[in-house]
């Protein structure tokens, strides 16, 4: 048995007894739905001691269950042993939805309780639709945990960054601007913003109170005239308070935006996006002000990248292949003659990363898997858990960095040495795919569902699928991970297809997964341009922002079209001159045959 | 002044004044919302003189005019010199739409009046929205144009052709069990189906009262117990009366289908396709029962084609095809020794395949194209107005055949003697991108969407792009267009997106077609096939259908990868296995030339 989780569990029925609450519900969100979140919020991580990054607690006075994905089953069914929680597997047949579960479970009359502020907009409307029968009482005001967990950490406080105009094409003036221009378009007055990556954008300041995201927890209310910013006082610097005067920006309390809120006269209608903005705000702002659900206008305008924060990512991009070029040679040098495990590879890569000038943060926590390990395609090595590294096989490595000029993503999957005729052969569609998307020209109008067979087509074509898109967009010194745009072949419910605009950047990261085996991912960052324009229509093709070898030991030149070699070559060759600058004499040495010419 | 065509209007004013009529509107459709009409729907040719394929005519005591599309404005122009009549240029900046013209120009209770059978539902109900604040009255039951048009011709009535049951694979009694469980999972209890081919499917029969569409004029109503057929008398044979007594269809006359809408005793809710239903029927089935509107359910089942009929559509595409080989060679070995024309050669065409058994018609009129002829994509050269053909330049031709035992549907571009490099380079193109496509593999759940790239990505790479679909499904022994299947990059508004089911059958026709100077199209037909399933999914191939040899004339080999050489060679000896059969001794020798392996 449990004891800690059990303990925690009987605390928070307690707690529910006491306020009336007959069933509590806990999601894995922050207030603005991020994709990451701090432990602040690990709220049902704390109470069930699943640690998965998808899940939502559901305890009544007789049943706790624990709901996530296919991912995490059998980590879920490991962590939950003894716990007395039910795991209930989403989406296998006869499994119930939360909504219905608790449709089929609640009493008529009975009160639902969860903290409004962590439950999105979309999910809680959902929630009202399918208990509205039963009159159930949405007591959506009660963060219970806070009364449980009694040690919860602080929530995160850092001091902003306020960025160096310069560097980001726009001011902040100009920015909201833009944004209140898309307001008077769709008829309101006033815009809620409740996604961290857009204030930042819009505002040119950055934080760290999410890990690898360099966001500060921040609500912004724009109105044609005002601009109020909620942010923790400890956040609040002298170079914010002199941008905020100088783009008469208010600075509030972020604890004070509920009552702001509330209390605000609102003239006119708010523009709000139900993706992001929390099922409390969304109460709040119904009952006083008309409102419009709808995209956030700083998505769009963020996702194109203008020409100075494109000038910023090549150079950035630039130093961080270097790092990465740097560490290849390292790792196969060495391998095999000094110790080195999953683990300490990345961690060598990380602080070569951090010498970088202008570093910041990594993008995200690189991802270093060495043989069947590669084939989990979230697999994180830790200090106590991660293999050796010998001279056979390959190490996938999936890494990236914040800096001042912009955020990078790259994957390689290194040779280390032996490997068989399969794997080669996998290792050479991986490369020739991920070539021919880069390669690609094609008609203003195509979003990455037009071209995801480009990529995806010398693996379809020996039976063999990713399950995954093939590309995502990057943020500017944000998010690794960041929308609207995105390469995949297919949309399931709720996801958007995009145009792909120019100056939009975008992730070519097709792989081979063979569960058991072995993992291959090769990933370069490009950025979406402008061609020829005639009377067809205007031409487009991608700009590649990353220059890292692809290690020709995995690549079978005999499987490739004329095409492959010659989009292959012509790669390596750039790679070697704009690499060349960054290496020292024995790196330098390495990297010309690394990107030797090869011929069938 | 064009006296015809003004006495006409006149004639017309003169009726609508009788009727209490302000405004009048003439569509082009026949009752079914048919591709093609037969002479006796062409109304507003005979009141405006305009002869292109799409058209509204709207005529008001002070105003006449003329609306259509970009493929027209020139043959409008002409067309409607001296007749009074307005052009209003569809689509260019300024010109206002019917329902926006009508909005602006009627008054208040005027009265607008149609025939409501040949109006489609979708445009009827945007009038009414339309036309609603000016409380315009619809006179929908007019059709003022039988008053007016003297010597209009019959409505077209042949007899019928029921189907040996052996070529359909299913009966009618078991496709209408499948379309009444469709009916049953909708909530309907009976279906009103207006499409043509969609009913000759259902009950296994065709017709020939529309030109190279083997659809006989009909309705049929079908309840869980019933089905009623409305088709004219002279339809009728005894083999009909023999299915009709066999399966319990009903038999009605086709003019008694509005009193049988009106009359019969409605039980439960009226399933109904609003893009091919009548306004009139529309109205006639709101006013007495509950309707649900939603894509005719035989349109999918239509489209799969079964076993039995993918047999019998190989057996035909071999013959066909052979008959576009010998119309091949007799073209190249006759060209600038005798005289041929772009008619002429069409009607040897049409006469080699009228040889052929089973043989019923011609699926459309054959497009024979000579060199800048052959950029314009529906081009007709016609007795009167053709070109001499020469041994230079190509002649591209388009052409297809209406058979017992399948619908085909081929384009070859033939090379007659000296073409530019630029030609061959576009010729080449078109060639791998048609190849690529039909050599594609990839996962269930993909659409046309997801693989027209391949096709058009050799053109892309040259910025040159074709203003149409790559490809469109085919009928069996119906019409040669064909939903839902599709081949294409983007979708306007109202088309749909399919995922491409096995039996599905498509072509495959990428082009060039450059104004003034040259066109190129290469077309086979594909049948969509599964093939390996995994853990991955289902992935998917295509079969192809047409064999005749791509002009190697045409070829320059130095432009394409060893894939693009290697699946030409593999197609022509195919072709040549496959046609040698048909082929006469000096036939054969020249298929053998014509199906030769090439190198780089």
């Amino acid at each position: 048995m449990n004891q800690v989780i059990c303990d925690r569990i009987a605390a928070l029925r307690g707690v529910m007894k006491e306020n009336g609450v007959d069933y509590y519900l806990v999601p894995t969100a922050d207030f603005h739905n991020s994709e990451y979140v701090d432990v602040y919020f690990k709220v049902r991580e704390y109470l069930s001691g699943f640690t998965g990054s998808n899940g939502t607690l559901v305890v009544s006075e007789k049943e706790a269950g624990l709901w996530t994905d296919g991912r995490y089953f059998i980590q879920a069914e490991n962590e939950l042993k003894g716990t007395g929680i039910t795991l209930f597997r989403m989406l296998e047949e006869g499994v119930p939805t939360i909504a219905e579960y608790l449709a089929e479970n609640m009493e008529k009359g009975q009160t639902l309780g969860f903290d409004g502020r962590v439950v999105d907009t979309a999910f809680g409307k959902k929630l009202e639709k399918a208990l509205e029968e039963k009159e159930i009482h949405f007591a959506y005001k009660k963060d219970l945990a806070d009364k449980v967990w009694g040690d919860r950490p602080e929530l995160p406080c850092h001091p902003v960054l306020v960025l160096d105009e310069e560097i980001c094409g726009q001011t902040a003036a100009e920015k909201m601007d833009a944004v209140r221009r898309v307001m008077a378009e769709k008829g309101t007055q006033a815009l809620l913003l409740s996604k961290l990556d857009d204030i930042m954008w819009m505002l040119n300041i950055r934080g760290c109170d999410v890990e690898c995201n360099p966001v500060a927890l921040s609500y912004a209310f724009l109105t044609m005239e005002e601009c109020h910013l909620f942010i923790q006082n400890g956040e609040v610097t002298d170079a914010l308070k002199q941008t905020a005067e100088k783009y008469g920006i208010v600075l509030h309390d972020y604890h004070e935006v509920t009552d702001f809120l509330t209390d605000y006269s609102y003239s006119g209608k708010v523009f709000y996006d139900s993706r992001y903005t929390s099922y409390a705000f969304y109460k709040t702002l119904s009952e006083k002000a008309e409102t419009v659900d709808g995209k956030n206008p700083t998505e769009k305008m963020k996702a194109i990248k203008n020409e100075v924060e494109l000038a910023q990512m090549k150079e950035v991009y630039l130093k961080d292949s270097a790092a990465v070029c740097k560490f290849i040679y390292w790792l196969k040098k060495n391998v095999g003659k000094t110790e080195i495990t999953e683990f300490s590879a990345a961690q060598y890569l990380d602080h070569l990363r951090s010498e970088i000038p202008g570093y910041l943060d990594l993008s995200f926590p690189t991802i270093s898997g060495y043989k069947e390990n590669a084939a989990m395609m979230h697999y994180e090595a830790t200090q106590d858990n991660h293999k050796v590294l010998g001279p056979e096989g390959m190490l996938l490595v999936d890494s990236g960095g914040q800096y001042i000029g912009g955020t990078t993503d790259v994957t390689r999957t290194i040779v280390l040495g032996e490997i068989s005729d399969e794997i080669k052969e996998h290792y050479t569609a991986v490369t020739m795919g991920m070539l021919r998307l880069s390669d690609a020209k094609f008609l203003y109008g195509c979003t990455g569902r037009n071209l995801d067979i480009l990529a995806r087509g010398p693996l379809w074509e020996r039976n063999i699928d990713y399950k995954c898109g093939t590309g995502h967009g990057v943020g500017y010194i944000l998010n690794v991970h960041e929308g609207p745009q995105g390469i995949r072949w297919r949309f399931s419910e709720g996801m958007e297809e995009t145009v792909l605009e120019p100056g939009m950047d975008v992730t070519n990261e097709p792989g081979v997964y063979i569960e058991g085996s072995h993992g291959i991912r090769i990933e370069n960052v490009m950025v979406i341009k402008n061609g020829v324009k005639n009377t067809d229509g205007q031409f487009m093709y991608f700009d590649t922002l990353t220059f890292v070898p692809i290690d020709l030991d995995g690549i079978d030149p005999s499987i490739m079209e004329a095409g492959d070699i010659r989009r292959l070559n012509n790669y390596h060759k750039e790679v070697y001159e704009k690499m060349f600058p960054f290496m020292n004499e024995e790196e330098a040495q390495w990297l010309k045959e690394a990107t030797r010419e090869i011929t069938r």
